[in-house]
């Protein structure tokens, strides 16, 4: 499979439905399936079967499109409140990741700018802005690559965690944005992917497309990370985030913040991809950020094809953790490279 | 179970085997195997069926013992050829523990020694030697829970990575051996397990053996010690080793050094237990341990229902990796505790 021709998702609007491929089926079966309901994106955002920061926002925006599409409302009391209710429910699915808030936030934005319009007007509108959305999250992608090659050089070698490619993404990704645009320009980048348990996304996915773009890729469990720095293979750590506080702090997959202090240890230089749809400058802290915690299964069970850990034993289960600034080089925007002390820097890439 | 109950590995002599406890099989499946052949054992240390430095010694020295039981020499010429053979054979089936080889030479020291007796006199003296190698091990351990209780206090949250436990020696084990003591006298401890990928020692072995014992075991997957520490659930770091250099520099399961590096930012004691059996005098530093790289299949199959990497992706599989001395706080020996300068609080309690 080419990775240009990986369709993370897509709006099918003849047959009403959000097109995407289920990530939990890779990388064994290449499969798509069509959410039509709210509950169907809810259940699919929920179980990861698409999944990343910027890629959950872009289905939670056609997620609220979807749910309004078919309705027989003459009123826009009647479809905002439709609206509402839809946008309320997708927004419990997954607490950490701030796009999914920031795109419903946009959505609805959008339509209380159409109130003075008909039902038929504010869907299609709404149609525009999720599409919209998607195209600029494909066009932001494009804009971190090229940041973020700018701080690479020829012949690198790159570490990342979890998935933050263009399966995360509409497309291009954002840590592995800079990862395509060097492979496309011969920078012969070397990338190690930690596999990322519990989930496996780096093994199962981030693998799976930098093999299919024929980048030079090298699976790794994630305790082995310091012992390939420690033989100098890494010459840049490189991560997306879930969330990035106003001072700098990073929740990104749990696993990033040791990742960090063993990059730092190692005098690597640690890189944060963030598409400013993710910087919450209303969260002071990482400490204020809600770190989602996840069902035991998928450390003792999932995956296997035996339970392996004893039955009643306690488990933990953070899908995410806070970096702090102090460990993180540069953020790398859509709008430039933020730079310590980052409550300035993001400030003023933001434009607040 | 009771997890006194668990016997690692012994001899059974009447039956002319070596019975282990199969541990590729827990925690579902609790089943003894018995070995007879040199090929059986040296398959059982390769596959990890029986594992743990010091195990490994043990049934290195049985092994070698079993080689020749049968055996209808008549001199001791030709005793010692097939001893010779056994040992040879045994000695490469793991690299980098250094317990192997030291039960193996001390096995052959015992045969040397033995050189004017009948044949029969030096199967038993080698089964003797076995048998107290096998005893001071337990003893050994012991006496490691001692020392390293010492150095915990009542109430504390203990994490541990891989297997250092009752499975991993004769009894009681190196790191765990003084969570065992302190459960008997009531010291409360809560210790997090590294799940430890990817042959999973931690949630399948460490688990399974401190829940046996009653002791308060919360399982976690490797990325997650970073975010446990941050939370002040962590006091104290206990590992156990495979190989000590002369240096203080500590071989262990991989991704041991980036848990001491990690440890180090949280500022939380980073204590690794080595039998003096685990210290290698004559290895001057980390850098000249060999680490053994096990076979790709281990990360993206073993385990697992269904293949959880793409077909044909580089896999790197280190199975050990080197922390540095200066991360490690001190290190627990049954004759005391080394603190650093290593090179000579190490060489004092070997005694040379």
């Amino acid at each position: 499979m080419d990775w240009k021709a990986i369709e993370t998702l897509r709006l099918d609007d003849e047959r009403g439905a959000l097109v995407i491929l289920d990530q939990t089926l890779l990388p064994g079966t290449t499969r798509t399936v069509e959410l039509r309901t709210t509950d169907e994106i809810w259940e699919a955002i929920r179980e990861l079967r698409v999944r990343g920061a910027p890629a959950i926002g872009v289905a939670a925006a056609f997620g609220v499109y979807l749910a309004v599409r078919g309705s027989t409302a003459r009123r826009h009391e009647e479809l905002a409140a439709e609206f509402g209710e839809a946008k309320q429910h997708l927004a419990t699915s997954r607490p950490t990741a701030v796009n999914l808030f920031w795109a419903l936030d946009r959505m609805e934005a959008r339509l209380d700018a159409e109130a003075g319009r008909s039902p038929d007007e504010v869907k299609a509108a709404l149609r525009a802005e999720a599409e919209a959305i998607r195209a600029e999250d494909e066009a932001v992608c494009r804009s971190l690559g090229e940041h973020g090659l700018g701080l690479l050089s020829r012949g690198w070698g790159l570490l990342t965690h979890c998935n933050a490619g263009s399966l995360a993404t509409a497309r291009y990704g954002t840590a592995l944005a800079p990862v395509y645009l060097g492979a496309e320009r011969g920078y012969g980048f070397r990338v190690y992917a930690d596999e990322t348990r519990p989930l496996l996304q780096g093994a199962r996915l981030t693998a799976w497309e930098l093999q299919a773009a024929g980048v030079d890729v090298t699976l790794i469990c994630d305790g082995m990370a310091s012992f390939v720095m420690g033989q100098g293979k890494v010459q840049a750590v490189l991560v997306g985030c879930d969330r990035v506080a106003a001072s700098g702090d990073v929740a990104n997959k749990i696993g990033t913040s040791g990742l960090a202090i063993v990059a730092r240890h190692h005098r690597i230089p640690f890189y944060v991809f963030a598409p400013l749809s993710s910087v919450d400058l209303d969260c002071p802290r990482g400490a204020d950020i809600h770190v989602e915690e996840r069902p035991p299964e998928e450390v003792t069970e999932r995956w296997y094809a035996r339970r392996m850990a004893p039955e009643g034993v306690k488990v933990l289960n953070p899908a995410f953790d806070v970096t702090e600034a102090a460990l993180v080089t540069a953020i790398v925007t859509e709008n430039g490279i933020a730079r310590p002390p980052y409550g300035e820097s993001l400030r003023r890439l933001v434009g607040r």
